[in-house]
């Protein structure tokens, strides 16, 4: 039953549950390391334990939790467990969630100015702070002609920077004809799938995006991008998108973006600079160079959700040149008019983005900056990079094991010198056995592990334990 | 400075100020009746109070709680006023935002099933529940071919389902070669926004879109829908997508679904219904009758977000053929491969819209459905309709006003039979008070009032306040 007969949660009966729900995340975050790090259940599992029909009266809240422990948990991997290595880090901190909580709380859009002014204002003020703080140019700042907005994912910004390049390289006749089948987009080999994705969403098509080669260390092979442009124009086509990474979700590869920047500027191609896994670095200055060349960029995203303690979803996306962006996707049907619009002084996030409707994301990331300094900050990114580190040097000095590509930040891809079966056989005994959870590539031929550290409470002695049940497990597969 | 040397908030820290947002929540929930619906700032004034640089070095928690009183709330329109009439109803409760709170607190990844079975699972779980619960077809539920998930936003699915109804239409030639200029798209001339953004997003080119007009009632017409399609056919041109919507964002009009669907069925194209506002009423039976036709539908959805008092964003999209949908947008880059997703046996939601990354929206959504009930949720949306039929009968039977449009559900669009000017004069007098908040329409030549009731805490009293500030605004307004 519910505490009023308007079956809504009263203010008091929501500072109560509230407190709850504090206590079972902090509980959570005391007892993380107590769970199997991925879920183990099969197939239909969780589901099993639910209920086919939908409660037609209200039930006590203890039952949620109860649940979430005898339900849902065991359907759980747990990304913020400190032995969490898997894919790539998407660190949460406590003022990340009370940000998120926050902003749940005052649950207001964000789609224009007017639905709550403090909204958009905190925004573009949280993202020119971030400019600072990681060496990025004036030319994203809002002062100048471009500026910065919170998408939900890397994945959303290349298709706006994609869409975006698409209506300048043809004076947005495509936005009122439709796409012609002769525009051409670029990234590396190692770009993340999310270009091609953004390639056929915009109407490209597959075929039109060219796989640059990479060089030895899985970068792109700036040579091969020109000669691939100019193959392009001598066929007729129209060259107008090119991604260059920094930090291949792959392998950590970080794209030359000054030699890409200064092609596609000859070129007139649109360069998207994706740093959504390593951007963070440049907190640092002694990492800042991952940057170098990103004043050439037409526009650059990081995802602060990945590697700065923020929660997902905290993806910064910034633009040269934010009226291409604007007016590729403006719409304003009347409702939406407003005083404020008209006046042509505000910005009005909804046309910066696919969906309409947004969150106060700023506010998790404000706290984020406010909680740790740029100190904090700097200090946990430091750390992952040394652990990162020390793990290579453990890995060179073993005899059965070889880096599989170079480590220029927080990423280790390795591998046994046994061949592809026992690396396979290592990943799923390591696993199974739940004592951490990494993942797998592929680098040329090779079946690679990756060991991506990142998560917000990893330290040394998990690093450590890592590599132990790593090199047990490579132990038993050989003795099997 | 930090509680640890490390930086972090450690559990206990975030226990307590865990329990000091809850309650500034909680209090924020009982005083928000004493502010002005609609923020009065000027624009740039909140950035103005913020400091230039970054801090860099850690600030006291304090501090943020301090300035979200002093800076950040002159700048919130706050939605979840009971005064807050305009746009929408986005309206959140106690068990959603703590319900995002959970999901901030676990902080995993539902890209692919391996990555937390329990997110994937509860997702398919409660949008099969909802199913039941608003009477939509058998096709839509995971058993069948179809099925659904959870998307940001209507402007999202509905891109998905164009992208979708491109490949159908062409056999994913258009995924492969890119889009050609021969594909059409149609909805109302009252249809939402998006559908033009997505339009223009996937490359048809918003010359391509057909606005088809509508009826007296501000209904599609559903003729001139065919009529239309057989022009485009006799120009050679393929007829691919069209939207019918229920209840749209101008006046709340529902599409004759039914007839545009056999008109859809018999030139095979793509129908997607948008109940994003409406479809919440099917809840009640007496209301189910908005969803006739759905079932021709190949895909549908409906915003808990804006009328089931989940917090946003939660919009529920479901396909009737989701082979089709996850072939449009699957990538499988090597570094996303994994036992499950080989097994061919478990949903990857990460192919089912546009982002990879992917929050724990479902928690929220089922922590809604158990705290209600289904009968809690049903006693709102009739009382919500009830306001709207009472301030309708109010608005009849005043000599100086007038229905603009039908009133099936929430949403009363009226107009000051003065003319444009004075029900400009009317709303912003109004909202400039911070009374309340309403926003205005277009239809047909007239400029329009529109109250929107759906907000979690609106009653009778907040109506009737609305409607006494509106008269005494064009008693003022006629006296000047």
């Amino acid at each position: 039953m519910n505490e009023r007969n308007d079956y809504h949660m009263d203010p008091e009966t929501f500072r109560r549950r509230g407190r709850e729900v504090v206590d079972w995340i902090a509980d959570y975050m005391e007892r993380i390391e107590t769970f199997p790090v991925r879920s183990n259940v099969a197939p239909g599992e969780i589901r099993a334990r639910l209920p086919a029909e939908p409660p037609e009266t209200g039930e006590p809240f203890e039952a949620v939790l109860r649940d979430l422990d005898e339900i849902i948990l065991p359907g759980i991997t747990h990304w913020q467990s400190p032995n969490f290595f898997a894919y790539w880090p998407a660190n949460s901190s406590g003022p990340a969630v009370l940000g998120e909580l926050l902003s749940a709380g005052l649950a207001v859009q964000g789609m224009s100015w007017e639905t709550s002014p403090a909204c958009t204002e905190l925004e573009i003020h949280v993202l020119d702070w971030m400019l600072d703080m990681l060496g990025l140019p004036e030319r994203f700042h809002s002062s100048s002609a471009g500026g910065g907005v919170i998408q939900d994912t890397a994945s959303s910004a290349t298709l706006c920077a994609l869409l975006a390049a698409r209506e300048r390289a043809t004076d947005f006749v495509t936005d009122r004809k439709g796409c012609d089948r002769s525009l051409v987009a670029y990234g590396s080999t190692q770009a993340h799938s999310s270009v091609e994705k953004a390639v056929r969403i915009a109407g490209l098509g597959s075929e039109q995006l060219r796989l640059i080669d990479v060089d030895d260390q899985y970068a792109m092979d700036a040579s091969a991008l020109e000669r691939g442009i100019e193959t392009d124009l001598d066929a007729g086509l129209t060259p107008c998108f090119v991604t260059a990474t920094v930090g291949t979700t792959s392998s950590g590869a970080i794209d030359p973006v000054r030699a890409i920047g200064e092609i596609a500027k000859r070129h007139r191609v649109w360069l998207h600079v994706d740093a959504a896994m390593s951007g963070t670095a440049a907190i640092c200055p002694e990492f800042r160079s991952v940057h170098d060349g990103v004043e050439l960029a037409d526009s650059y995203c990081v995802n602060p959700h990945k590697w700065m303690f923020t929660n997902f979803d905290c993806d910064l996306f910034y633009v040269a040149d934010r009226a291409t962006l604007v007016r590729t996707l403006s719409v304003l049907p009347e409702y939406l008019r407003n005083r404020a619009t008209e006046s042509g002084v505000v910005i009005d996030y909804r046309d910066w983005h696919i969906p309409l409707g947004r969150r106060f994301r700023a506010l998790k990331l404000w706290l984020v900056i406010r909680h740790y300094g740029i100190e904090g900050l700097r200090h946990h990114v430091r750390r992952h990079v040394e652990l990162a580190r020390m793990f290579t040097g453990w890995v060179e000095a073993d005899r059965d094991f070889e880096l599989a590509a170079p480590v220029p930040l927080n990423l280790v891809c390795f591998r046994h010198r046994g061949g592809d079966t026992i690396n396979q056989a290592i990943i799923d005994r390591v696993n199974d056995s739940g004592k951490l959870f990494l993942t797998h590539t592929r680098l040329g031929d090779w079946f690679v592990l990756r060991l991506a550290i990142g998560q917000t409470h990893t330290e040394q002695r998990h690093v450590q334990a890592a590599w132990d049940a790593i090199r047990a497990a490579a132990a038993e597969v050989a003795s099997e």
